[in-house]
């Protein structure tokens, strides 16, 4: 497994005990990302285990206080556990000047560094994140303030190199980088071994999209094309299209239609209205366009193997 | 029932599942207050069916993440359900700034104005709010920021005049607020009945002391003497009394010894560290002192009849 997502909070506007606002982490080949805040945040990262110190990067959607108002509590916790290394906060410019004040009032010195990134929540999407095995774009989502989505995306894997077949041919250590990355190996005799008789197909590499909050983008859908997993946001119900519209979110059905048009391996529907007491109609909604439709739950952990 | 305190959450610096940061609702004649007010405050108030519109006083100890973090979600929620009404907010200043910083980056117009008080911490105790049937004093605690603890106290009730009795004698009802505050009434024939003749005793009036965060502060004794009920910070046992100093907090026994020389009805300890996953050894050690001790614990009501 490459990738798990941890849902922290899937409440849209106010939480309750059982949907916190969002909030979850996720994790890429053990780097951990938290993907918004909301409050209540670290209280479910301590009841289902997730141990915030291994969060090195945290990423705010839009400055909507159920999608951040959970930020000024992790932090000051970070802090009383002892973080020392840097913290990465992606956010509007709004939320890095409000977290700054929140810190000056505190007069707590922190040991650790917090380094903003702003996000730009217009045009293209944007590279804001890479490392030797993956990389983050945000993209621009459409709602009642600057909000931006989220790609985490893999980086391609090596090949399998034949151990067995390698040894054999007694090749060198220092070549077979190379050979992993799709090289042909010329012997010492000069004897050429096409890649594919050295090597299988490398593991997958999986992605995931956050799109919450938005109306139905479907400008979005080249952005995420193909993505292993999408969590979109579902507010609502058809039976609220109308108030879906005023709001600037999407419906069950919207959010099935995104991930239809993009095929996406999964989708996971949240953000719930807490009108919606149970979402089994939101989830069959979604279904009927894509069946492939799962829900958001406090705890719940989804995986692409 | 003229008091009742509900505790929605009890713990020191990081809240746990189990143990949210310090807040509290004080019904008072059903009037509502709220103490403190740390993250996920708004989830205990509807985990424990406390309706947030009935509350207009919101008093903050001081500015410390786990008495205040919850605010910014209770003032918006308030928003989202439609407050109208003025809230009064009882805090020191920088609070007030960071509140005000916070709305402006909401960009959320509330439809209900914020009336902020400033809190004294030093000197003596100041008269906070007043209205026809109680007081609130904040007077200074010693923690490592300028600190406040709030005393509720109901003003001294009407006597219970004898129905029948007034009836018989035919007096005015004019008359009968007059003698319920204490006066003798003289019938026109010139017959003067004597105040306790007409009446009995009034019923008792009930008051109710805070004190989180603090050292133990002997100088508050006089302060909240008699109170029918103290809660008193106790973040240690005397088996870390050395990190209580460090800390400017309390231990269970030292919670235990103000309420004795206070002469309190009844102590309610919390703000435990997370150290005491049971706090039993905190109760038992405050209860050698002053028996009549209980455990804070998130959703218990403690009432005053």
């Amino acid at each position: 497994m490459s990738l798990s997502l941890r849902i922290l909070g899937c409440s849209s506007a106010t939480p309750t005990p059982d949907r916190y606002s969002t909030a979850q982490v996720l994790n890429v080949l053990e780097r951990f990302f938290l993907i918004d805040c909301g409050e209540g945040a670290q209280i479910n990262m301590r009841r289902f285990g997730v141990n915030m110190l291994r969060i090195n990067h945290i990423f705010i959607s839009h400055v909507h206080g159920d999608h951040f108002l959970g930020l000024p509590g992790v932090i000051s916790s970070m802090s009383m556990h002892g973080r020392t290394s840097d913290l990465h906060i992606y956010c509007h410019e709004k939320l890095h000047t409000l977290i700054e004040a929140f810190l000056a009032t505190f007069e707590m010195p922190l040991e650790f560094k917090i380094i903003y990134h702003h996000l730009v929540s217009e045009g293209e999407p944007q590279l804001i994140y890479e490392d030797d095995k993956l990389t983050v774009h945000s993209f621009p989502l459409r709602h009642r303030v600057p909000t931006c989505g989220f790609i985490f995306r893999e980086k391609p894997k090596l090949r399998h190199l034949n151990g067995m077949l390698a040894n054999e041919l007694q090749i060198p250590i220092s070549k077979r980088f190379g050979i992993k990355q799709g090289e042909d190996y010329t012997a010492p005799d000069g004897t050429v071994y096409p890649n594919d008789t050295l090597t299988n197909e490398p593991d997958r590499a999986c992605s995931y999209a956050f799109m919450s909050d938005t109306v139905k983008l479907t400008k979005a859908v080249p952005w995420i094309e193909g993505v292993d997993l999408l969590y979109h946001e579902a507010t609502y119900g058809e039976d609220n299209l109308k108030r879906a519209r005023e709001n600037n979110h999407s419906t069950a059905r919207q959010a099935a239609e995104i991930a239809q048009a993009a095929h996406v391996g999964k989708l996971i529907i949240g953000h719930y209205s807490s009108r919606y007491k149970n979402v089994q109609p939101l989830v069959d909604e979604a279904r009927k366009v894509f069946p492939e439709t799962y829900p958001a739950k406090d705890g719940a952990v989804f995986e692409v193997k």
